[in-house]
């Protein structure tokens, strides 16, 4: 029998993925489970967006440009001009979600046994990302203590060497809901032209920051312009996962021109999706100050009510719609696994991802869960309380 | 300034682009440009695919499964069905396009410094999956005299090595339009089992089978189950290019587990353009009966009209909608140029791609074209009008 790929074999599973036959198990049985492992957002996608894919009368569904509608990405680059980046549609590639711009921007800059360096704990797919590429990821321990502020720079520089290519950062971060300050990006900016490197910033949930702080973006700083690429989309904005639209941004001609051969490689990001997206954009504000009021509201609730947990630690979430909360355990995969398998109060249970496997250095993050604040305000309050009972009840057996 | 990767450097750009500055141009300068360059089918999509977006309902436009809609697959499977394929819906994972399904063979088979022995003239894109993946191409020679049969399977046997991980074949064939034999399926199927290799049968062009021969998949082979990975795609069967949908099929459910992960890490393929895909499998016989007709007409017209003009050779097509033309010429690259920047007849001119692009041997294929019969009948008639007095114009010169 032919053999898979070394890649293949070493391509990491989502470290959710191990609970789902016991979540699956538990709903069989009957229970009721309040999510909070996952990144999808119950809110509703702006009506204005579905009704340009109700609206359209295509007769012959074509290829758009590799690059995306050029409609789509002049709007884009307005809507990114407003935000104080200096950018025009040519310094835009239209992906098929945040991920596909993710992976043109690792195989436009780095080669196999190339480094890029990442404060930990980040969103696990780039661990797949990294592996697809052939990259190896160095990670900077970011500490709950801080909120996972950046790391000291001191610790970036013991890791830079002859292979570093790049360094990725999440702002605002998943898993963290850490959101950098204006200095923070500055110091990295420093670090990146001091040596050569590229920052990837991600920032598929920029729109999301909270408590007046405002979203500083990498783009913002010109002294950067030739390092800086940023990784966008539409899925979290406008709570449209499943369009699939995303974006690479860079001021880099050579950076761009690069990820385009890999954009012409898989000829165009989906049509359907783009009429969406592009409809997106003209969403009112008062949108989005919905949204953000909601999940200001969740976050207080749910950070709140951790808070009051007994030897529960979190980490101050500022942005995107996570939170990392350190519990009085030892495992946490274990005891997400006991909330599905054997834990109920009043037939519900609730299910989260342990913290480890956002983490890349081994046994860190053990004692951590990310939760998600993707449901509605009683819901996330009932979360809590079931969180409470299971932790004495898990810590009495 | 950082520097981009080697990998990136040495993507290839598609054939076609370096010709679209002066297609441009030319269309400035008031010319009609007829267009037998490119694989975007002028068939309208099924009305049954494009309504179902339409009347869809979406309130939270939500990822889907990372292997796609389990609806979509059951159907897909009892499509495959019917042609033979004994296949499940847990041997489907749903692509976004046949491209990302291609990157997913590749990845899921392939380490950096591996070997795909592919017949040659092949579809351009491979060279730039094989480089984002860092496989080596070995190709093998088949040549216009024999319309692009399979090439002896002595050629393949002195090509494989250790580093030989896959075969990959495209049936029917872009840009060649071959149809293999079952004949020649099982020739390879022995060849691969043999030696332990895979085989990636891209059958994007499947349902495009002519003058009565039928479609012969390697997925229909029991003895080959371990070994096939088919790549398909809705893109050109149901003139659904923009929809972004394909698929990777495969029983080894080594392969199929290996190619969910790199599924996983990109979350999920695009949610619109499954409702249509699945949609589409309701488009009724005789929507595939007329387009069928539709392009029989027209490979006959565009094979008639080339075999009459002077020093033309033509491999004559049996299936998809490509047809390779050799021409009394030395430069076919110089030729499309000049066809668009010097050459007009009553304002007209017409745009194909030099086939040297689809080959990997260097020198190779130089004074051939690809022409894609996207075109309606009138359309082609004209178009050859115009090649056979641009190379009496050429060949005075
Ligand atoms: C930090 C981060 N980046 C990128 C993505 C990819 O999202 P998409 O491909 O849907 O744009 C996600 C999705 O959860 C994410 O959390
Ligand atoms: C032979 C072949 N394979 C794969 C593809 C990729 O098509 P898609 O990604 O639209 O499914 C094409 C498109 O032209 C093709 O000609």
């Amino acid at each position: 029998m032919p053999k898979i790929s070394l890649k293949g074999q070493e391509m990491p599973e989502s470290p959710i993925r191990k609970l789902v036959p016991f979540a699956e198990a538990a709903i069989k049985n009957g229970k009721k489970i309040y999510q909070l492992n996952i990144g999808q957002p119950d809110i509703k996608t702006p009506q204005v967006a579905l009704d340009a894919v109700k609206n359209q009368d295509i007769e012959v569904l074509s290829y758009s440009h590799s690059a995306g509608f050029e409609s789509y990405r002049e709007k884009l680059a307005a809507y990114y001009q407003k935000t104080a980046i200096p950018v025009s549609k040519n310094d835009i590639i239209i992906s098929t979600g945040g991920s596909e711009a993710l992976l043109f921007a690792m195989g436009s800059i780095t080669d196999p046994g190339d480094e890029v360096i990442i404060p930990e704990p980040f969103y696990a797919n780039y661990n797949g990302f990294a592996t697809a590429s052939g990259v190896k990821i160095r990670p900077i321990e970011s500490t709950i203590e801080n909120s996972f502020a950046l790391p000291p720079i001191s610790d970036f520089e013991k890791l830079i060497s002859e292979k570093t290519k790049a360094i990725l950062i999440c702002n605002p971060g998943n898993p963290t809901g850490y959101l950098y300050t204006e200095e923070e990006i500055k110091q990295l900016a420093a670090l990146a032209i001091k040596h050569d490197l590229f920052i990837i910033s991600d920032e598929v949930y920029r729109e999301f920051a909270y408590d007046g702080q405002k979203h500083f973006s990498i783009m913002s700083l010109p002294e950067l312009s030739q390092n800086a690429i940023m990784v966008d989309s539409v899925s979290k904005r406008y709570s449209m996962c499943g369009a699939r639209i995303g974006c690479l941004v860079s001021k880099n001609q050579e950076v761009i021109a690069t990820a385009m051969k890999f954009a012409q490689a898989r000829l165009s990001p989906p049509t359907f999706a783009q009429i969406a997206a592009e409809a997106a954009l003209d969403t009112p504000d008062s949108y989005f100050e919905e949204v953000i009021e909601e999940y200001v509201a969740r976050r207080n609730i749910l950070v709140e009510g951790l808070e009051k947990i007994d030897g529960v630690k979190v980490g101050k979430p500022k942005g995107a719609f996570y939170c990392i909360a350190e519990l009085p355990i030892e495992d946490a995969d274990d005891f997400a696994r006991w909330l599905l398998e054997d834990f109920e109060d009043e037939g519900e249970t609730i299910m989260v991802a342990p913290a480890a496997g956002f983490y890349s250095t081994p046994n860190t993050g053990k004692n951590q869960i990310r939760i998600a604040y993707v449901l509605k305000k009683e819901d996330l309050e009932r979360a809590i309380i079931i969180l409470e009972k299971a932790l004495k009840s898990y810590l009495k057996k």
